[in-house]
């Protein structure tokens, strides 16, 4: 359980007992521990041996008193898949994909709303709602379903089908808007000044980065087993797509309260963005040595994910790229389906674009001499690719005759 | 590993060391192990201490020699949910949802394809085979990709879209077949003939049914942690919806061979078989009281997975519900759709269709009073919702206009 609630720009503190969202500032509120407290009774073994199998194994730096408190869909413990070295993998013999595809509702949005629909429900809310255009949608509304809670779902038009469906079999009041997403979080104010909805926009309230952060607790873990050792480790770079950039900022958090646990020692992984061409806002500024960035004008990507504009969140990225010495890459739709395919069928999973755009990403790295291909590289996959099937062109299928006692002969042996 | 294989049918023993289908009497073959040596070293608490998160930890009772010659994706270890006393849930106080959508490739599909693939790929197949209306597919697909070997598909046109779509993106040779699964499964023969490959179909080689064993073994790990206790537990009844039947007749085994191993004692589950009223041998042939099903005319529902007339394992499903003092119960298709909004509007999590139809039965058998609402229940849902999508219909969804400020209007406080 958290301890305070800071401002991340003032460094003001807030009361950790009600509802809140943004500080005074405008900016995100960040969950703080006693960890010094923690740290004889919190350690890696004590851990290890809990049966519980989410990320509420770590529950004592997520906001919950008991871990019984918990809104939970067996979100987490998702696995680090080896890359198997063959066809454009060849050279990479180190390189893992943390497979966030695993999370309910298939992607990495159900960690930051098992926490916050938590916090938000312990605390009393009955209604949530956010604005949409992708995965956060399905994760709210399960959790809130889970939780006996209304929620209410703004989603531009264009979003695909399949956030939209599994929304409204899940229950959300769903209302499709004639605009960006920006306009979509205009009218979740509105509706929360309004109704007294509670907002759960990214980074508005403090606690959906609290359960992303967990994807960097269970790296160390996974890397640890991995080598066989009870030592955590963490990896030499990180590939992260970055939309509003929550798990990026809530992993670096989790980097410092682990050494401040005593758990790992003061090395980090370099970060990296990972940015869609048509939607680049942190890359830009990044290569121009900004500290914050600028609204990106006609963002424009086929993943969904990444079609971020404007990040709250901006100054923290920009600050963990520097910190870590890490980068920041940008990459065309082209080349980030063209990643889904190949992740496909050499390593046999379905990742979503923004999993696809990581992919190349680490290739133009390596390629630019910026990493060598046998550094140990962890590439986060958001979700599952089942959910962007509308970007797929089938072509044409060969077709048999089962009654032609030759159909067989169109295959050549 | 295991060391024997024999007939279901006749016990006749087949050599280990080879690439097997179907025994000489054209039915399964079931394979054994050495139960009485593992006893000592293959324990409930050193399988708790592994680290290994897939259904790999039970690798002694798994087709391989050892946990690295597995091709693996990540599969099993699936949560068991607890579901909420809530609405239509009122009443059930004990009753679990084992969530099989956590899988790779988003369906129980995937234990028997790890396995089968595993088997197949350590034993030199370079080519497999199989026909394929649904989750299966790409399942195939996908531990193919892993262990670089070629998939063959032969899928009725009729196929969920999704099922196709995945397929494809992972690399399968994907053919659509004017007719049935049967149809299909006719092509597979003629195809494995003429060019060698390996016939991957349900229980026509012997290591799908390993994969989904391990959904038993899982379970009463899973039941230990829920009640906080080191011995292992079963479910009072296990609702299982039932198309090939492999993970029934698979539960069934694990359970037998947990015996054997002194993990439990003799008591088992009424295991209870679910089908769609428009596709239900294997309930008329139970209340029938037959020994064998015979071929259902006309089949026909919308859960893909429940679509087989003809099962190779009918007998030895029949068997299991009979030594288990369970029933089969058939559940029409707009049930079973009403059941999926109920489990994703209560519970929280967008279940296939044939996890919709479990939970409908298992409402079913409690009106009728075969079963009490407390008694301990297991639900399997075996799949994602998600693949699911084209049956949902939207209606008319709200559409608000962000450029009129009084679009939040039409909102009911």
């Amino acid at each position: 359980m958290h301890t305070t609630l800071t401002c991340s720009a003032t460094g003001q503190t807030y009361p950790i007992d009600r509802l809140q969202n943004l500080s005074e500032a405008g900016k995100p509120l960040l969950a703080g521990y006693d960890l010094e407290s923690l740290r004889e009774t919190f350690t890696p073994d004590v851990i290890r041996e809990r049966s519980i199998r989410s990320m509420w194994r770590f529950h004592e730096v997520l906001p919950v008193r008991h871990p019984e408190d918990a809104v939970s869909l067996g979100e987490g413990m998702t696995p680090l898949l080896r890359c198997r070295c063959r066809g454009p993998f060849a050279g990479f013999n180190d390189l893992f994909i943390k497979d966030e595809s695993f999370n309910p509702t298939g992607s990495f949005k159900a960690r930051g709303m098992s926490a916050a629909v938590t916090r938000a429900a312990n605390l009393g809310a009955e209604v949530i709602a956010l604005p949409s255009a992708g995965n956060a949608a399905g994760a709210a509304t399960y959790y809130a379903a889970r939780a006996g809670m209304q929620c209410y779902l703004f989603m531009p038009e264009d979003t695909p089908p399949a956030n939209i469906i599994e929304s409204v079999v899940g229950g959300a009041k769903v209302f499709l808007v004639n605009g960006l997403i920006s306009d979509c979080g205009k009218l979740v104010r509105q509706g929360c000044e309004k109704f007294g909805w509670f907002d759960l926009s990214t980074l508005k309230e403090p606690f959906r980065i609290e359960g992303k952060k967990t994807m960097g607790y269970e790296l160390a873990f996974d890397l640890a087993d991995e080598d066989d050792t009870e030592e955590l480790q963490l990896p030499d770079v990180i590939f992260y797509p970055t939309g509003g950039g929550t798990g990026l900022i809530g992993m670096w958090k989790a980097f410092n309260e682990m050494e401040q646990l005593g758990w790992i020692g003061s090395k980090r992984p370099r970060m990296v963005v990972v940015q869609a061409e048509g939607c680049s806002p942190i890359v830009k500024a990044f290569h121009e040595g900004a500290d914050h960035a600028e609204l990106f004008p006609n963002a424009h990507t086929i993943a969904a994910g990444l079609r971020v504009p404007a990040a709250v969140g901006d100054f923290l990225m920009l600050s963990v790229l520097r910190e870590s010495g890490g980068t920041a890459v940008s990459i065309t739709d082209e080349e980030l389906m063209q990643g889904v395919y190949e992740i496909a069928q050499h390593q046999g999973l379905y990742a979503c674009p923004e999993g696809g755009a990581v992919w190349k990403a680490a290739q133009k790295l390596v390629e630019s001499g910026w990493m060598k291909p046998d550094e140990r590289i962890v590439l986060f996959n958001t979700g599952t690719g089942l959910k962007y099937n509308h970007l797929i062109d089938l072509g044409d299928l060969p077709r048999l005759d089962h009654t032609d006692p030759n159909c067989l002969d169109v295959i050549e042996a």
